[in-house]
Order: structure tokens, then sequence, then C-alpha cells
């Protein structure tokens, strides 16, 4: 897949991943490009996040800067200084200022980055810009199992976005990066607009395992050579982009079977829908049933009543698949071995009904295995 | 174990576990007693919770009635006749009121109880009353591995007290239940305040999965057969039966390899200690580390970070085992490889001081297994 016009991209093996896999990766505009980007909001930031946020905030921008293998999280006063190295280094070889670059980090928590490594492969990247998009995809993956690419178009503009993420994903953030390159000519403010409005109902929406990163960045920039656009059709475009990634996030959950696609309808407002919705793709009860194929609706209402919220148990209706499993509270009519079979797809439909009012709220889950529990307990540090 | 003065128990096989295992149990007193409860907060309440809640309201009680196998959850209004005939069939057998019946279930959510079973079993424990306090501790018993009992002594008087919970029962979820029984003389009043008391120390700090039950209840009787204590002393040895029952409850849990004991100091309230604490042991991502003895203590700063509470990374300092992991929000001087065979106890103790106050909490809670999944997934309807 090739990137938007003005945009080139690159991928190499600097040796931050032990797999010697690919882990810097550059995304350069040639020529100055609006930003846009939100940020993990835990208050455990990591190094190359207050970076970015510095960089991001003059609105204007050239080219991204990541490398896997390493977070370069809780590192302190030498992750600061190691991320502005980075910043300055991409700068460096693309020929332009510090402050153009947008700097981002995944991997290891905990462990200062190996700078030598590091700066050799951002020499490197900057040596093999591209057209295509593939090789800066595979730099930024870590335990995701396949690249996360999607892309539109728009008013004769492009918009292309890559992403990564699996694990340590929740909503209001996620252990996730997301990269997306326009041709549209789209101002800052416009750009934060409809960044904020297309991840507010795309990346916020799903949750892995109700973990918050320390990374986190969705960044967005839009170089404008291929012509304006009007704002609302860039909206919804950018929004198609942003979903299409989220869905292959959570398709890609760390050890999933399947997803889980909760809705809460009925609910008296929209926060009690979002905290319901919540509740119950928290549930890690809820969740193992999942992964066994059991419609254990128990489960879902005891999350739902341990929520905080005052739900009326008499009134909550429950189907699974399509299924209604509960009814008022209580077990309904609709057969459990149907409701079964429905938990053999891949997406497993869960739809709640508080029957209070008329808020209704959508989230994204995986069910909780075996092999994520594998996944995440072999990690080492 | 013999139960205190004035008490005897029972507990038999009725049918309602499919094991054919002992599931209905009678706790008695001969003489009427104080009674003190606390129950699930859950809003979706267990029928035996609300009769059971407003018998104790009365605060005089003579026999506890519970039953394994079935929870009489989310069962409707059907549920509610079926949980007064179970009072006031206990209380027909035993030549009792009904109101003087507490009644506690435990089991799969959302299935009528079987109540011919369930009467003909109340009626063989009616008949089988004894001083030993095993039957009625095997009878409350669903996956949990080890019987769960503790007796203590104060000023001539005896408390003791039994547990049932470690997880779920096929095809329901983790529920605690305790009753302990006392032959100290203690007036209502004060025993709900050394309930309370003792309650907020040991079971609100344990978690194996922080999935809330729809049926949790603790209940004491008070019987008075041995006289008097001081309020004092009783609240204290009230406290220990509390925490060894606990403790009992969290060295069982569900498929666990190690109990993880989190202690988090410095910080700035009460409040601020429990969220943090709440926050660690709620992290799937650092329970699936200790499963794999893994010192990541990026995830517990990560959940930190997550809690919502305003914490100062660079304050922070992490010990694992005694082995200080991180310090100032950084890699510590401590060394990993020790802190990783320090995860290879049974217990695993973490320390997190936050650096910004006094405030301190406890909580303990286990390690997210395989094993764990397994016995929640692989049940199938």
């Amino acid at each position: 897949m090739n990137l938007p016009a003005g945009f080139t991209a690159s991928g190499v093996a600097a040796g931050l991943k032990p797999s010697g896999s690919l882990d810097v990766g550059l995304l350069v505009s040639d020529r100055p490009a609006s930003v846009a980007a939100v940020f993990t909001k835990n208050r455990i930031m990591a190094a190359p996040v207050h970076v970015a946020k510095r960089t991001a905030r003059s609105g204007s921008a050239r080219a991204i800067a990541v490398n896997a293998g390493n977070a370069n999280a809780c590192t302190g006063m030498q992750g600061m200084q190691d991320a502005e190295t980075m910043q300055a280094t991409a700068a460096k070889h693309l020929g332009l200022r510090a402050n153009d670059v947008i700097v981002a980090s995944t991997g290891i928590i905990g462990v200062p980055l190996d700078m030598p490594k590091l700066v050799g492969g951002l020499e490197a990247a900057a040596g093999s810009l591209g057209p295509s998009l593939y090789t800066f995809a595979d730099a930024i993956m870590t335990t995701d199992t396949v690249r996360k690419v999607a892309t539109t178009t728009v008013e004769g503009c492009t918009i292309t976005g890559v992403a990564k993420g699996s694990g340590m994903i929740a909503p209001e953030l996620a252990t996730m990066l997301v990269f997306i390159a326009t041709d549209a000519a789209v101002p800052a403010p416009q750009l934060r607009k409809a960044l904020k409005t297309a991840t507010g109902s795309t990346f916020d929406r799903i949750s892995v395992d109700g973990c918050m990163s320390t990374n986190d960045a969705v960044i967005v920039l839009a170089n404008g050579a291929s012509g304006a656009v009007s704002p609302a059709m860039f909206e919804v475009a950018l929004q198609q982009v942003c979903n299409e990634l989220a869905r292959a996030i959570i398709e890609d959950g760390e050890g999933a079977g399947h997803v889980i696609d909760i809705t809460v309808a009925g609910a008296r407002s929209q926060r009690m829908a979002d905290e319901c919705a919540r509740a119950v793709a928290a549930s890690v009860l809820f969740r193992c049933a999942v992964a066994g194929g059991d419609p254990n609706w128990g489960r879902i209402l005891a999350a739902l009543g341990a929520s905080g919220q005052s739900i009326h148990p008499d009134l909550i209706t429950v189907s699974i698949g399509g299924i209604i499993v509960c009814e008022n509270g209580q077990r309904g009519l609709g057969s459990l071995e149907a409701a079964a079979a429905a938990m053999q797809q891949r997406v497993v439909p869960i739809t709640i009904d508080l029957g209070l009012g008329h808020a209704s709220s959508m989230l994204s889950t995986n069910d909780l295995t075996t092999e994520y529990v594998r996944i995440n307990a072999e990690y080492t540090t």
C-alpha cells in the first residue's frame, strides 16, 4: 500500500527487538504538514509522549520517528534526554529542525533505550525512504500478529493510517500507536477537531484488557499535497480510517478467540450506558465465559450490578447473538443451546437493554483466554 | 472442630449439586442470638439476600439455612417465593418462626431452585444436628479446594467461623459466604459495629478476580451461652477470625499459584491509597506477570498511572519481595534476578511508596493463571 501524495516512509532493523525484526520507522512529508494528536491519559507518561506533546502543540510537523522494542517509559531524566536525542537525530538525517519530528516508542518499560542502536537505525531509515507504507507498518509491531493499515479517499485526497496494538488496550487510550497521513489540506484546528471526534467513537471504544498504556498516541499529519476537502467529508473519512484500524486492533487482541461487541441500550444517561458497557467489558469472569462458549448471562448481570450505576435488575434484557437469554432480569425464552452456537462465531454480539431510558453505548472487547495469560506471563522484563 | 456453646450444625446431600456432595446445611442456636450481617453491594442481589437482609434487620435470629448448587439469583418472583419457602421450611423443622432463620444460597445463577430436593434436604439437615462444624462447612463448598474454618477464644467465650469462596460454581460466579457463631453475649448494635470493623479490614481487602457476586454474605450469630465479654476484646477477636477466613479464601483463589500482598504507602489520602491498591490488584497484565514470575514493575506503574489518582511518577518506589525494583519512577538498584527469585514464593509482597503523604492501604489478590481461565471458561451450558 502506497502513502498519500508527498509522503514517504521506511522501516529498518536496528537491533532493539531481540528477534531482529524491523524496529525503527520513519514517516516523512516532503512539505510542512498540519498535525493533530491525542495521547494516553495515564499519569505515567513515557518520555517520548512528553516530547511529542510539545511538538504537536505547534500544530505543524514534517515527520514521525518511531521505535518498537523499548517504550522509553519510567526512564527518568535519561529517558527525556534520549527522546530528545531521538528527535534531533531523526531531524538531522532528514534535514529538518528537531521540532519538525514527532517521536513515539513502544516496547519494554523501565529500561533505558540503547541509543547507539537507535541512532544507527534512524540514519539507516532516513536512507531508505520510499512510497510504500509496509516496512514502516512492520517496524511498529510488537505482539501484533497482523499488519494493520487502512486507507480511504475523499474528494481526490487520500487518508492512510497504520496502527499497532493488541494488548494493554483500554478505552480512552490504548497501548496503541496510530499514525495517519493525508494529502488533504486541513488546518491544524480543524484537524484536531476531526481527530477528537474520530477517536471518541473508535479507539476509545475498544478494550482488550482494560489496561491503559504509558505510550499511546494517535497522530495525524495533513500535508495538503492534493488540495483542500470539505471539512465534513474529511471528518467522516478520517473516522472511517480510525474505525477500520480500531477494528483491526480488537480483531488482533492478544490471544483472543473472539471479538465481543457489547451494546448497552435503554440507559437513563450516556454516562450510565458507558459505565455499564465498560463494567461488562471489564469482567474477567464474563470474558472467560465467552472463551468457553458459555452463554453465562448471570455474569453479565453480576457485572452490571457491580457497575455502581442505578440499574433495575427486573428491567434488564440480555441477548447473545440475537437470542434473548435474559428477560426482566431472569431467564428469557431464547434457547441457551442457540446462544451457545452463536458464541462459536468469531464476533459475539451482546445486547443489553436496561429498560430505563434512551441512551446507548457500544464497546468492543475480546474474550480472555489461556493464550492471553501465556503471552503476558511470558513477556519477560 | 466443635461449635461454640449452644450451637449445633449439620450438612446433608440433597441432590442440588450434580456431584452428589453435601449441599444443604443448618447452623442453629439453642436460644435467641443477636445477629449482624453484611451483604453484597451488587445491585443484582439474589432472592435469599433480600430475605436474609429483612431477617437480619430485626437484630435477632436463631438459625442459618444455606444451600450450595443453586444461587437462587436472577430468578424473579419465583425466586423470592422459593427463598421464603426455604426460610419457612427450615423454621418448621427446627420449631422456630420463619423470621428466626437467615437464608443463603450459592451456585448457578438464573435457574429456579429445585424445591422438592431443597425441602427434603432441610428436613434431613434438621434431623442430623450435632456439635461439629465440619459437615456444615462441607455443605457450603463449591470450587473451594479446602474447608475454611477459624476459631478463637476471648474471655472464656468462643468465636468460630466458616467460609466458602474461591471462585465459581458452574456456571456461576465467585461467591463468598461466611458464617460466624459465638457464645459471647453481644447486643446486636455492638455486634454490627464489630462486624463492620472486622470486614472492612479483612473481607473487603481481598480480591480474587475483581468480580462481585450477587450472593455474598457475612453473618454473625452471638447467643450469649458463655456470658459477656469486653466489647474491645470481642472486636479484636472477631477481626482475628475474619482475617483467618479471608486469608483462607485468598489462599484458595481459583487457579492461583500465588497470593499477592499489595501495600500502598505514602498516599496523600486513604482514598488515594485504596484506589491505587485496587488499581494494581485489578490489572490483569500485572497479575499475569506474577503468574510468569516476571518482576515487571512497569505494569505496576502503568496501573497506578491509570488509577485516576493524582500520583507523581517521579516519587514512586516499588519493591517486590523486599527488593527495590523501582525508585523515583525508574529502575531501582535492586536486582531483578533477586526479585524474580522472590516471586517464586507462594506469597509475593509488593510494596508501593507513592512518596506523597502518610496514608496506606493493603489488599491481597491472586496471580492470573491459565488455570483460572480454564476453570472459568471450560464449563459449557
